[in-house]
């Protein structure tokens, strides 16, 4: 690989040395470099290919990071933090100690504002440049957002806000028809009839909104993309810039699969091809056991509607979505909307499941007290993702739901231990509630190859014994019951295992036994600890007056990095290993 | 009164045996009613005065309760409620066991969604279509919203999805210039240039969006909204109607003056003249505590800065907006933004005081912890109307802050005792801190009529002895003090009392002296005690083996409805009285 213009930069000032002649050559220079390491690091490539030009143009234009740069995202944030100082140590991207997979404002002064859940960057970057305007300083504040994430209703209230304020404030819409799954909604059918050079309707929305329109242009083009940033460098108040990208550009398999090569995993760097996993043998990912399970039901069930805010592969509806386009629905990045709008749906006596990572789940609460569970509506909440989730890191740690669903009234929480209980829940849930339910599970696979049983009708609120012991007793909740299976089995100790599917409302009876049976209680969970599972287990002794001793393990009362979910499980001592240390030091103090 | 129309009518079928010349007169007797009831009984004006032709028309032409219809916010439902079997209980509005101020399914089945906060109807009213869809019911569904609730980013999701269905969906723009304080942002300005009979621009923003567009038309001329709704009843997939009304329409004052008639208290109903009240030797307002407090503050701190999501006269922000109106925002409804442009402010070293009511802060909580806690940035949340709010009911307590705020890493949350203290924690907040805050206090007046005095620089994290005692000590956060002071002062017993401001983090010191010392503790909070301060307690208590009898008292977990703030006290067991009964309960165990 040849890359004597990358080579010699480390940082924007370097980029501003070049001829606008070589900003093409170390476009593709640049598109070596990602694919390379990527290849086989793995990360997010798609969204950073399509950007390749329009990151090298804004570098070379505006004065960064004077002028202030936020990417909305941050998926497509790898050319930038390469040409921004982190170039050499790129390959640690995403691994325990390395860098973030998205911008993050403790790894460099060039990552004006941390981003991971999307449409905050027009809001944020109006807070930047309001301030530079109190401050009297002139300057530049750019947001670049995509079609999907523009779509969502936090980014509308951002152009709604920005479009009555007089400052230096850019959008730049990177249209490319796809957020992680194709981009959806009337927006974006609207979008769709712009092309390079024409502009959408002479009386568009964003002008409605009091912004400068400028575009649609080619946004791999350098020309184009120079002219036009340059002016917009030079021009006052809100205005936008439209560019229309490919995602994926410059890798033949990446544009061609844009879904597939959003985060594609190992691929070979030359061809392109993606590394076949022989995943035959594994057991399933708890998403498909989610996917598949649901669209059994509503082959049954009329009632039965899937909705899912814009992750129809990642949270595979996808499978219903393909069978019955009519009774599954991806609403775009919209959290709010999709909740409230399975609250309508269930007020009609359908059967919503609403499924959504734990982390965006946070975009809903207010719709989850106010329109569900104040109504006590039946909807089904399958949040994804739960607990930590990896290399993603912090922004995408689903570890509050547990504690942000506990203190709402009538409010069902539960996390299965397994496929097979998650298979039974969901189809119990079908069968019709009486309150909405929470039903939790991670990210990745399980352990059971056998999923696909027969149908059980399920106790919701019962705990199970899943041994029996002395002394000291653990009570887990959700998956995270294999560690503490195999944490037991490795110690070979009398020790007792209790798993409690569901957190609110807790099995009363059962816990009441324990409590009398063992003086030494250990809680586990994939989950922050305050406010969490065992929090409401020592609320429960307390309330009781049990005075017996209990030790809370989960994720600790701080933020919590990237790594594999092995690693972070082992910082927050709820890994194997590290369950048994525990263990053993208080069998010690019998 | 003569209500020779309206004394006949109980059901929206009653209204349907009219003729259409006799609905002006049944327009001025509702009117009528509206205003004697609400004239003594307090309540929301302003909005429902607003709406009476179309309430009229809507019940009218569509076949209620089978057609859907939806209330954004419910502000403007009484007429609604009047013509639907509520007429003669409508002087129990607000009060302890009487009518809801807003929509609520339990109370009729002409109530379809329960409302409160805004911008949920497009979404709720668009599952409801869907549903119908799926069904095969062939139906009208309708929506009517306000031109500020329009502006959230929910009602944009929700418009945004129902564009790309075929849907029977009728939004009803209700485009009036004003929620509470007068409409702000781009879409209203916008909106602001279409006038009845002439369509804003011909590609407009709702075209844009997939609906079809009717109007403007006037929203109080029968014979316009008749024959409009007749056509919109008899057309297929989503369109929207944009009418225009005056707020307060047919009492001059309320026209005139439409913040203050949005609830204005009591006032004569022949005159429309509020019956003034002699609020001179009064404590103040919290609300005015922080907003002269800001305005002070900014006055000498050019990096303070204020914003508030559409509560500018009930925040108080408004003294701060008058004053320097570069430097305090109202953003619309529209929390989401509100919090991350104050993360995106913070960023640049301004101090934001974001002040939100507890209740809509669940709107933001996402961004909260993803743009504010994450990056630890030193935004100010000023979340007033925490507790029981009173008469607004349960979609409108302020009494899950605490829980859910609790389990965000880095986040200080306060709670002071009484206007001094909360003065004193502005000041010292303004100074500069590490990371973001919380300070919440409630609504209403509190008791100290000099609360201007020198500002003092305070410990955030120090409690505070109220009272030494013996034997049981109570431990309580924010105003509710002054009923655990009263209590007491009647019980006149050797009982200590203990105020933690700081909730978290909690003053470890002084905690590990009360547990030490006082084998009985009693935790008192106005906020649900499920994830609460006194569940902090317990939790800090088990984790330093401490074995004392610990009791939490503050809002069960289900959920409560309206009443006075005393009553709702009452209910919940932290009126002075109750604190007392419970008191003497543990004094005689000792």
């Amino acid at each position: 690989m040849s890359n004597t213009l990358l080579q010699n930069i480390q940082y924007p000032s370097d980029v501003r040395k070049l001829s606008l002649e070589q900003l093409p050559e170390l476009a593709k220079e640049l598109r070596e470099f990602i694919i390379n390491i990527v290849a086989t690091k793995e990360g997010h490539l798609g969204a950073s290919l399509g950007v390749v030009e329009l990151t090298i143009a804004l570098h070379y234009i505006f004065n960064t990071p004077e002028d202030l740069l936020v990417w909305d995202v941050g998926h497509q944030a790898y050319p930038h933090k390469i040409l921004t100082g982190r170039k050499d140590i790129f390959h640690t991207n995403r691994q325990l100690n390395g860098i973030s997979g998205f911008p993050k404002r403790s790894e460099s002064i060039y990552d004006t504002f941390g981003v991971g859940h999307s449409s905050t960057s027009i809001s944020a970057t109006l807070g930047m440049a309001i301030a530079s305007k109190l401050k009297g300083e002139y300057k530049q504040h750019i947001a670049v957002i995509g079609d999907a994430s523009i779509a969502s209703g936090m980014a509308f209230e951002g152009l709604n806000h920005a479009g009555v304020t007089d400052t230096n404030l850019i959008v730049i819409l990177n249209d490319n028809a796809i957020g992680i799954d194709p981009s959806v909604g009337a927006l974006k059918e609207y979008l769709t009839k712009a092309t390079v050079g024409i502009k959408p309707r002479s009386n568009n929305i964003i002008e409605a909104l009091n912004f400068n329109y400028f575009g649609p242009i080619d946004g791999h083009d350098f020309t184009s993309l120079i002219d036009t940033l340059e002016e917009l460098k030079n021009s006052k108040g809100p205005k936008l810039l439209h560019i229309i990208t490919t995602k994926g550009k410059g890798l033949k398999q990446a544009e061609e699969n844009q879904i597939q090569y959003h985060a594609p995993g190992k691929f070979d760097a030359t061809t392109g091809n993606i590394i076949p996993k022989d995943n035959s043998g594994l057991p399933p990912k708890f998403q498909d056991v989610f996917g598949y399970t649901i669209l059994e039901l509503a082959r049954k069930n009329k009632k039965i509607v899937g909705i899912t805010p814009a992750m129809p592969t990642g949270s595979s509806l996808k499978y219903m979505m393909k069978e019955m386009p009519d009774r599954a629905f991806d609403v775009g990045i919209a959290e709010q909307h999709a909740v409230t709008l399975a609250a309508g749906m269930a007020t009609q006596g359908l059967i919503p499941f609403c499924t959504i990572y734990s982390t965006f789940l946070q975009r809903a609460y207010d719709q989850i007290i106010h329109d569900v569970a104040l109504q006590n509506l039946p909807v089904i909440f399958c949040v994804d993702r739960a607990g930590l989730v990896g290399a993603d890191g912090a922004t995408h740690h689903g570890v509050f739901d547990i504690a942000y669903l506990s203190c709402i009234p009538d409010m069902i929480i539960t996390a299965p231990a397994d496929e097979i209980e998650l298979r039974n829940l969901l189809y119990t849930a079908s069968l019709g509630l009486e309150n909405p339910i929470t039903i939790r599970y991670p990210r990745g696979r399980g352990h059971i190859r056998e999923w696909q049983q027969l149908f059980q009708k399920i106790e919701i609120n019962k705990g199970k014994v899943f041994q029996k012991g002395e002394h000291i007793a653990i009570l887990s909740t959700g998956t995270i019951a294999s560690n503490v299976t195999s944490a037991l089995k490795a110690l070979n100790s009398k020790i007792g295992h209790y798993h409690f599917m569901c957190i609110k409302p807790i099995d009363k009876e059962l816990l009441l036994e324990i409590l009398e049976e063992y003086p030494t209680i250990i809680t586990v969970e994939d989950g922050v600890i305050k406010g969490g599972f065992g929090n409401t287990i020592v609320d429960f002794a307390n309330q009781h007056e049990y005075k017996n001793k209990i030790i809370n393990l989960g994720v600790p009362d701080h933020f919590i990095h990237h790594g594999s979910v092995d690693e972070l499980h082992d910082i927050c001592n709820i890994s194997s290993q590290k369950l048994q240390k525990i263990i053993k030091k208080h069998l010690i103090k019998i």
